[in-house]
């Protein structure tokens, strides 16, 4: 049996808030296994924007990244709440490493084709470099991964974090048993998105599928939950989604939702 | 005989200007020897800092970095300017990997005591991890390294990058021979600061003495040498001064000045 991995991802509203973030990397530092984080951009990106007078535009809930823009993104993902994260973890004992795709080649994207809609400069990954990412990690590094890659040209490109996450948990399931955590401002997946407390201790396809008809799993929820599943299908051992404070029960088991085939 | 290291500094003004930096960074790139990159700044964190209204103080050329400022500079150096070389040097087939002295703990600082100003959040760096980045250069990683270091509480500090080149070089010279280049905009050291052409070959301390008298040698290129002198005081094997599109003639001795014990 190989070794436990942890793959965590948070999101952008606990980064966005100083005392739950410095919560959610205190429990991170302590983790019993090696781990890597994936972290969002949270709404620094679209205040530093509006500051700079850049207009940010969305569609469905996505960044639409023009060459402005994207140099926003590099700014505040890649410097401003990475390198925040590295800083608070290195004082935590946590010998952390930030990195976006394109440091080590870890992982690379292409510029999404346009269809309907330019997304501008957006990456679809292509290929995660695990044995890379497994030589950072052995010579006794912890990987913190903004959610920017790069494409063979060059190019910078905005990149969906729950998708690196998942990514990322899929390539190194080849030489770890993989434990891959969603920590967010919810306390799990909610069969009433009205309340709070209604977190689904355990979700497989059968009821995801009920929950998705009548409406209670929606919006945002659903490429979440897709990209779990995907993981799951592609050698991750196990899936959780949790509030950020219970990052430290959610590896056991004993908070948040577990994601089962 | 240990093995040969690059360890080369680029100047703002070459980052500042496209396509000088795209020539210097393949020339970078094609180095025959393990490498490591450390960059300045550039005048993007001024404009940033601009467009953001936040005032830039200097005092004899040094930014003086309040918070407002180290949040630019953190984007800028770490993030922007960073990250982009990163990508850039990809596409030339070079694995770089972007770090300021946080990522890893590779270089941890101090911040600055206040003696008669206070220069605010910037770090005097206090300790260089030499066995960490030989651990990440083992892993086939080519270090490109922003001014930015940490402090033991998990601050970001602005630090020179003058003195984070030769502090690396220093450090590594205990498993290497330490070639440390720095590449500005200029052909090298001028005995007329008015005649570019002016370059002395081949620079010892008494003659650098005489310079700084007459004022040939003055204002910024003097702590560089000061650092040049203590890096090759240090263990550091050779020390060279040269214009960024001289780097590969630099690297063999045929270009730019050499600084002599």
């Amino acid at each position: 049996m190989s070794q436990t991995l942890y793959v965590v991802k948070i999101g952008g509203n606990v980064i966005d808030n100083p005392e739950a973030c410095a919560r959610f990397l205190k429990a991170f530092a302590q983790l019993d296994a090696p781990q890597i984080l994936v972290h969002g951009g949270g709404k620094v990106a679209t205040q530093v924007a509006a500051k700079l007078q850049i207009e940010t535009q969305m569609v469905d809930g996505r960044r639409i990244t023009d060459k402005p823009m994207l140099d926003v993104v590099t700014m505040v993902y890649g410097g401003l709440v990475n390198k925040n994260l590295v800083a608070q973890l290195q004082a935590e004992g946590c010998n952390a490493i930030g990195l976006t795709g394109a440091d080590g080649g870890i992982i690379r994207s292409v510029k999404r084709p346009v269809k309907t809609i330019d997304y501008g400069f957006v990456g679809d990954i292509e290929a995660v470099n695990g044995e890379q990412i497994n030589a950072i990690l052995s010579s006794g590094l912890t990987p913190i991964i903004a959610p920017l890659t790069y494409s063979a040209e060059g190019l910078l490109l905005n990149t969906n974090a729950d998708t690196m996450a998942s990514a990322t948990a899929v390539a190194m399931s080849e030489a770890f048993e993989v434990n891959l955590i969603y920590c967010f401002e919810k306390k799990g997946v909610l069969s009433d998105p009205d309340d709070d407390d209604a977190v689904i201790a355990k979700l497989i396809p059968a009821t995801y599928e009920e929950y998705k008809t009548t409406g209670a799993i929606n919006k945002g929820m659903i490429p979440k939950l897709d990209n779990a599943f995907a993981a799951l299908n592609s050698g991750v051992t196990q899936v959780t989604i949790c509030h950020a404070d219970e990052l430290a029960n959610a590896v056991s088991g004993g908070a948040g939702t577990a994601i089962v085939l």
